[in-house]
């Protein structure tokens, strides 16, 4: 018994010692389903800016199981009552909302997986291990739906103070290196506190809050909305859009078989066989992929693949203004010049789109401050924050094209 | 001579090691105007509510040195001339930037020693060293003092983005175990650039400026203005002014002759006398003094010493409005009665007076940022920040007096 | 010229910054070669161990790159003459140190690659390289191969001392978060120094070597030789072995290009065309085949690819004795009717041998400590250390076969 | 009631956190004998090698008490039985563990205060303390002393593996900036377990203990035993001797007047008036004394206070045999015709003496690894350590003169 109890221990470099508590989470952990994380980076192709980042959805889910724990032992210290069994299916729900997520999700979705099912995926991989399990979710999705009385649980899953983000924004900076974006996750969760059923932050934590929101900021221009990442995860869209249509003329690319299902297909009707599909899909379906189609014969899929896998991103231009576009045609001949191809390829060379960043959302990022027993939203409550700014969404547009494009310029 | 090199280099919690660049920096280091930073704690009475925060100014000085050595080589990489005779002063100039403070600054000049001549006093010691030192501070004071040609180094000492700054909100916040403060001061040096003779940061460095002003704020409310370290100093600033009003009356009180010195005089015209017991001024005088002072037949003077020593600080209440003073008739009533005074001694029982934190002054917060060949204000850079709040000084009251009163209240 | 300069600086958890300080090391970067390196994790199967170790020999290579700037630096204010041409060799050797390696090093040079010409490989390489940039690796090559006059450049890219080492030790402690291997490179690198051509520790960082032997041998039993990860890579290099004997048999297994080669040949007679396949390999290769292979027929194939890929790793057992083994017999026959296997694929199933750790070999681990003129063997220098156990090879024996068996044991 | 918790939380740069578990720790800490630990640096005169070195005694026994309760959380999850009242008392204990430390002391006990009655003193306080709160130190004192059943709980408080230790090695290291010196005090205290009433480690933790031995090892030669601090302790030491031969022969020397109490006996007969003076002791007693004996006319005491106050530290030699000391007669000779002082005051110029660093004894120092059902000791369970050299006690002599004298030897 013993024996086993040591298993339960993990090493973590952000924490030091991840404990898992309960039983049903370390079955859970050693499901297919979630080792299946231990092959889908956190951040897709950061790492081709930030080395460091290689790190996984899987100690992300650990992490968050971690804080889980942690969160609810102030509350409980601090006299809310949360059983064991709702503090286990807290711990579960946690350790499973990534569970749906596939391999660099923002691009997948947007080329060959289906996008608008994104939600129900993740139901469903929870409703199937639950069936598996003989219904020990039960509670778990209960909370992870927001079916359950008390809602400070979900509100710990998923909202403006969940341990999700408190993980990931400590977990990525700590692991690219952007040490500014360390944000001091003990201290907020020191802080929480249940009133009327919802998650407040005690007054005095208001300067942490206002960091937390700072290194948020920070996090998204610097590193998750970093140009050369978006320029790679733009590439990856394109590479698989191209491999699709190429596979739906009948072409035979090299692919994993779970992959080739994706790319063969435009609709998805027989749910369940997507499924299976799905919780076969990693990175290394992917970059397995791309390395062979470097070698292909087309030219669209092989710059792309090579640009990937070889990092020779493209060139991106962003500004708030549409201004720096009026070489567009220039860039648009110089192409099909150089890579002597036909207009009909010219979106795998040359894209443009539309980023934007409304984190700030006034709707969304309710923090509530609790101050001599009021509650006010922390945009309120602080002084230094502007509020009208934060109110709106900054919106970018984008150009990419190749390098080599952009110094003939 | 390897062995003097190696006396060069020292170790420091935070930044691992400080070396030690030119002799005539390890000569001013051994001086005994300097060793006595030694005896200063650079947060005063602030280790009364965060335990570590007992490091001294003399840390503090290193510290400004080392980071004073790696902006320079930074804007060499740059491109910009900095001599080695520059580089010498520069850093003697920011060793000495400190030399001037006496204990407890604040506290002291609020009550016994001379406020209004403060800058006169810095600047008397470094003459008085560049003296002894047959004029090799030269440089280092016309730096100091913004006499030099190259204002940049100027402002590499007191600005906005001195080093001054960059190693104190690290190190207090290090200390102090107030991790949220920490600052990424290495990362905001590399960031550094000159333009037109003006420090600047670059224009990607905008993020870790709007971290910096944050963490700087924070550490303002949550350490340099706690309430309890407030009121800690203000019992301090009461209990000199009382154990000089005892002086002048003649009764002699336990205390270091140079402290003596200073409760027994009013005014101070012999400068150099006056000086002579400043440099002799350090945290042993006053907290040796206190220490005998508790057991005196004086109740103001007992009651003020016995509070700091043992640590029974006054109740302070901190508000934006006075909404709290209303009963403040009541609290006299119950200070009267309760340490049975006569009313002239109710000073050193209730106190009230105003705080402010104009620290983000849009006349001093000149913080620019360069891009695009243009300089621009942090405050007008950022997108984040609150301009009409910043450029406004934040006022607010305190009134304090025995917690035992306050049970009664 | 100045936003080329911005690229060259690159974020590292481990040390912050990391700077390029050549253009011919940021060359040696983005070339395909090295930039395969960011797809071979630096501790193969670990991170089914610890999570964290999900670190590349991408990072790890940069990581040596910065040491060697570092202890350049150091040598160079100590008064060795480096050249900056020297330097940059230096730099450009450490950086391809590991140019050489494959993906899961020993499991596939134990399976399927020809282990013997490792290091005719990590040449061909380089040289390889050489040709492409027009002999500006000469130097390099010298330094790497110990044919440079000076001896101490390349006892810093490899020996007891070397930055190979240093990063290593530090980068695996940090990623794998076990803290206590946490080594301080810093420290140990200002101690360097070169004596008579030779690297020397100053006498004064004998307690800081001691440290490093303690944490590389504590790394050693704790993570490198962790027994799961032993497991786990015994594993790998079975169902590899299996892949090829089905492979040669004819049967068309699933897999890259590059793997098939290796799996489809026995000999590698063409050198330069097993070169070129070489240079393709990397983990996805290996995990992405894996992940087909747990469908397979072949119930050994099949057994063997789900445990590494669904983590259901073989028991293991480590002894130093082989005491443990009269149950060899009864576990045998269990495996074969478990499994309905033939007894010709009983291998697959069960294996057994020896690791040893002769890390502290007094041949290899001649670390020098100068102390008054005098080189001493750390061995010697230190009374901490015990030479005699050091200087013996540790060996111990294990046993290997799946779980299920062991339960019925 | 909630606002009086948040009081018991302690920022601490250490352990991030500090919580205090109970009322009654709470109310000891309040204790103006506890208040005085902020008044006593842990490592005396160390700040002068080690400017960081500046934490206090107050804030040590806060952290050991803090690592009471990580182990004693760690037991109770191992199945241990350890009820809420011997948990706080051995907080209590442990937290009192130093309350009989004056200031310095080494110096002050080998000078001016009964050394032998070092352990009475604690007791006395403890005892006293107890009166004053009604018996409910009772169980405290009994685990202090080693009278309670549980004997495990003495050896927290106690032993080789005592939570003492875990703090001051680990704190000590972080202050001073010898980062090598850290331990990993929460990894070795997770290992932690009891067997037959007794403190063993896992044997997993093996290579940790190996490691904390080493630091250890390494922070009494770095920084315990560095020869500017041994030879300024011997200062100190010399200077208080002097100051009570002057006060015996009637001078008056500036003192506090619990300095004074001390300076002017011999013997201390009255117990409960040496003890009221002892309380009353701290740093700022003696390094106050020493900024005035600076000035006096007594060339020793002078010189001698000096040298500690402003940092002209004599001259040391230490070395394992007595070689150096050929020159005792002409060091002499010098320092008489220098000092221009009578033979019988050469003893404060000059001193000589052993010390011995036994910390790995081997009686001392059984720390029992607990495998496979037995305890076995560290020492013989490690192949690492050199047993012979560790049962060993290391002895060196030293040679203490001033510098001035020793250049010109």
């Amino acid at each position: 018994m013993k024996s086993i109890n040591k298993r339960k221990i993990i090493n973590d470099p952000v924490y030091g010692f991840i404990n898992i508590p309960y039983e049903l989470l370390f079955d859970i952990i050693e499901h297919p389903y979630f080792q299946r994380l231990r092959r889908i980076k956190q951040l897709g192709l950061t790492f081709l800016v930030y080395p460091g980042a290689s790190h996984t959805r899987f100690q992300h889910a650990l992490g968050t199981m971690h804080l889980m724990t942690l969160a609810i032992d102030i509350l409980k210290q601090k006299g809310t009552i949360i059983t064991d069994k709702e503090a286990e299916a807290a711990c579960a729900a946690i350790l499973l909302h990534d569970i749906g997520h596939g391999p660099f999700s923002h691009a997948l979705e947007n080329s060959i997986i289906p996008h608008c099912s994104h939600e129900q995926l993740s139901k469903l991989i929870m409703h199937s291990l639950n069936n598996e399990m003989g219904g020990k979710l039960d509670l778990a999705i209960e909370l992870f739906e927001g079916n359950y009385q008390k809602k400070f649980l979900h509100q710990l899953i998923t909202s403006q103070l969940d341990v999700d983000r408190l993980d990931y924004l400590r977990r990525d900076s700590f692991f690219s290196g952007v040490s500014e974006g360390v944000i001091g996750s003990d201290r907020i969760i020191k802080m929480l506190e249940v009133v009327d059923d919802e998650l407040v932050i005690e007054s005095k934590g208001i300067y942490s809050i206002e960091k937390f929101l700072i290194a948020r900021r920070l996090m998204y221009w610097q590193v998750y909305l970093h140009k050369t990442v978006l320029a790679s995860e733009l590439m990856l869209e394109k590479v698989l859009k191209r491999a699709r249509e190429l596979s739906l003329m009948g072409i035979n690319l090299f692919a994993s078989p779970a992959l080739k299902y994706y790319l063969q297909n435009n609709t998805f009707e027989d749910i369940s066989r997507m499924l299976n599909n799905f919780v076969e899909l990693d990175d290394y379906d992917i970059l397995s992929a791309l390395k062979e189609w470097q070698k292909s014969d087309d030219i669209a899929l092989k710059t792309l693949a090579d640009g990937i896998v070889n990092r020779n991103i493209y060139k991106i231009i962003i500004d708030k203004n549409t201004n720096h576009y009026h070489q567009i045609s220039r860039i648009k001949e110089l192409i099909l010049s150089h890579y002597k191809i036909s207009e009909d390829l010219i979106d795998y060379f040359m894209f443009e789109g539309e980023i934007c960043n409304n984190a700030y959302n006034i709707k969304d990022d309710k923090i509530n401050i609790y101050k001599n027993g009021i509650k006010e939203d922390i945009i309120l409550a602080s002084d230094m924050l502007n509020i009208d700014v934060l109110g709106k969404t900054v919106k970018k547009h984008y150009l990419c094209y190749p390098k080599y494009i952009h110094k003939e310029l």
